[in-house]
């Protein structure tokens, strides 16, 4: 079979792919399966190497055909091409390397010095892509700076969480940028990938008719959820040093309320796009302690039942019933500035709560002025939702007039956009996206270090205060939609969370 | 059976609902099936009679049998119920009466005066319904002034046209007024009635998203578009002497622009909605001579294709080949005031096109600042479709990212409102509403005297220049959309006509 559409890759350079945690979880659930299906669409530049580095003794046929493994199982079996199956398999290497061990580094600075000529005797692009713990992130990079493996073109892509509170990020980001310059540094938040999030900024910023609205003038407030019905699982360990703002708030949540709040840039594009969610990070006020109390929730799931199934307390899955860890956060953030001065941007997210759903809800004021004094019906504000996951989509909810030749009956509608209706294209993990753009060398859906230390500012207070203070996060049962206070946090504005039909 | 839900007719008032013309087209095809529809509802007042009144010698019996037919004919059979045609039928009576002779008018006096009581002795009030030539409207009302049948709760309802130009319109209003009272007259735009038509209002004035938007700054123009595939039918004559100016644009699609274009009044209601209305038509920019030639254009059918079938040219249809009358009008027009200025309002009207199909547009301005430089794909300016029929509903039309990992590909998109799909309730014909609002004495839907004044005084202008102009109506096939200088009129201004996905 003769690769489909080659041209896609044209331009784009041929790459080493070095993947640090090549056997993990990461590696083989998401990342091959990503660059599988570019491979699929003919988009991977040729000559590309997909190296695998980890621990595991496993000579090249070994971990091929444990990527032949991952890829049938993570991919569906109608996109499961064999011949593309095949080629990607081709370019897969495998390294085994204990990044913590000095020994042994000379096997990939020789792996990518001896590599197969590209046509035309094109550079090739070396990206390092950090699948492991983040606090082998500086040692590992250290160890590349040392192996002389970095060159002015290469990579490297980390995921969050970049440090654990403002110190710990600043002394990741010192440790990788001793290494790499900024430019050559991308630092993955996949919420970023996903097509509803970029389709924010384009129907934001292709359309004329959501900006004059975009604003303190009409918009009553907006509300942003993430929530999972997964527990902790087998990241027990690590979570319960973490928690839901670490985990969640800080890097997903304040970079979706970025993309809600910012300014438009002067187009879209590399720096520019960063610049403007930096200015909202910097425009978030400052939390005092009593900001603290009053503006945020934490909440810990106990035993309950979520999908029907009897799951147990956090505690109980974490084995340790001294801890203090959140697993839900609401907050009430403030983006001070002209456009949005008075709007809160109510944020929560939580495990095991009632369903899996991750939806952006921009809440516009009532007209100001009642017309239908004679109306029935139920009317509610106009909203805008924009929904992540699980169908990705949006809704324009209005009112309308029922039909009918009596009196005026109002009532609630939605001008619906579904994906999965409206496009006959699937719509790609955020992953293919996101592997694609570092490949292509475009940083717009990165995580800047200034916006990664802007965040961690942001919610170093919180951390703060509810390590001093001596209330425990507040229960709530597995398969709901978190602790009662997390309602009060809106009741007490005259608001309520939107729960959107599911 | 017992009726359903009467308390829906509770506080109306019961009426002798009077149709002069009662063994026409108008009253068998739309007004009995509407009233039936009422009755089927239970929404008719108890003690409320039907009184057809015509030339024809009928008895009360036979007119009945001529109503039961036509609800036959034009009621669906899943809402024919049999009970309810017989509710209704009872109600009906007959009047053989030649409203031109001043004989026999005091048989409608005793008809009306020697009825049975009503349960609680409420009032009985009059509704006089001139299903007749427009040239009787005034003749019929002085004679049932003579007739000493008019109450000061008793209602007149006609139907367009009110006279030809602004002279005769007067004329009829004159005579009309002369026995009722402005707050007694209803003047029908059947248009008015439609579900989509009053959906606008609503849409405008009971959400908070399209205001902020619907003005000069943000909307580029506005198109509105009333085609019909039909040809003159056996209006041959009636149409020759009239033409699409007078016949459909002075009213319908004034109308419609006036609900576009009107401010928000201090509440949708009796007076308010006109007065607003007024305004629009009085804020429209008066023609000069050399307006009417550049910003209007006629066109008259030729033989042509419709619907696959061969129909004949307009002249042969009417018999008379040295006619000038136009089928077809593009009118550019302007509404002179603060929100307005600047924005064309385009509108368009004939018979004998490619499809039926009416339809308002309003085109936003394209975003101030191209913000996806190296974006693929095509990008139109948001749009809002108001469909009014066949099918209503209404699109917005904007601009999304194509799901895939490569670059931006812009694409459009529509959000839908389909009432067909949205709703459960049955769309009312717009009738149904109509009468039942003369029978609540609401006339917000209703053309008032000055309205229909000031659309003669706008149009009139028009009239005088063609009658004056050498040139003859534009030619166009039957089965098209229109001449072509129709097309030219909106690429002058560098626009186009939205013709929207059939």
């Amino acid at each position: 079979m003769t690769l489909p559409a080659t041209e896609l890759s044209a331009g784009l350079p041929p790459c080493d792919f070095t993947v640090f945690g090549g056997t993990g979880d990461l590696a083989l659930r998401k990342l091959l399966p990503a660059l599988y299906q570019r491979e699929l669409e003919g988009q991977l530049p040729a000559g590309t190497r997909i190296i695998g580095v980890s621990r595991t003794e496993l000579d090249d046929d070994g971990y091929r055909h444990a990527v032949r493994e991952a890829l049938h199982t993570h991919v569906t079996a109608d996109e499961l091409d064999e011949d593309a199956v095949r080629r990607l398999v081709d370019r897969v290497r495998h390294l085994t390397l204990d990044s913590r061990d000095p020994e042994g580094w000379h096997l990939l600075h020789d792996l990518l010095k001896d590599r197969p000529q590209v046509e035309g005797g094109e550079e090739v692009v070396r990206v390092f892509y950090l699948a492991i713990a983040p606090a082998l992130f500086g040692p590992t990079c250290e160890r590349l700076g040392a192996a002389g493996v970095v060159e002015d073109s290469s990579r490297v892509v980390m995921e969050k969480p970049i440090g654990t509170d403002l110190e710990s990020a600043r002394a990741v980001n010192d440790a990788v940028g001793r290494v790499f310059c900024e430019q050559q540094i991308f630092r993955i938040d996949h919420y970023l990938g996903k097509e509803s999030v970029q389709n924010l900024l384009v129907t934001r910023f292709a359309n004329t008719f959501l900006e004059p609205l975009w604003n303190s003038r009409w918009v009553d407030h907006v509300q942003i959820t993430v929530s999972e019905t997964l527990g902790v699982g087998d990241r027990g360990g690590y979570y319960d040093t973490s928690g839901a703002l670490r985990d969640m708030v800080q890097n997903h949540l304040l970079q979706l309320l970025c993309l809600v709040a910012m300014e438009p840039p002067t187009y879209v594009g590399r720096e520019t796009v960063r610049d403007e969610k930096l200015k909202v990070l910097q425009a978030l006020k400052p939390m005092s302690p009593e900001d603290v109390d009053r503006s945020t929730v934490r909440g810990r799931y106990t035993a309950g039942l979520v999908d029907g199934a009897a799951v147990p307390s956090y505690t109980d899955d974490i084995g340790h019933p001294g801890s203090s860890t959140e697993t839900f956060v609401a907050v009430r953030a403030e983006v001070q500035n002209w456009r949005w001065a008075g709007v809160p941007f109510y944020l929560r997210t939580g495990k095991r709560m009632d369903r899996r759903m991750s939806e952006i809800v921009v809440v516009f004021k009532e007209p100001p002025h009642a017309m239908f004094p004679h109306s029935e019906g139920v009317t509610s504000p106009n909203r805008l939702h924009i929904q992540v996951q699980p169908d990705e989509g949006m809704r324009l909810h209005m009112t309308a007039k029922e039909p009918g030749p009596g009196g005026i009956r109002l009532r609630p509608v939605s001008l619906d956009l579904s994906y999965a209706t409206t496009f006959t294209q699937r719509s790609p993990d955020a992953y293919e996206r996101l592997l694609m753009d570092v490949i292509r060398g475009n940083p717009t859906l990165f995580m800047r270090r200034d916006e990664v230390e802007a965040a961690w500012t942001w919610v170093e207070p919180i951390l703060r205060r509810w390590q001093a203070a001596p209330d425990r996060p507040k229960r709530y049962p597995a398969g709901t939609s978190g602790p009662t206070a997390a309602a009060t946090l809106l009741e007490r504005d005259g608001r309520h969370w939107q729960e959107s039909e599911a």
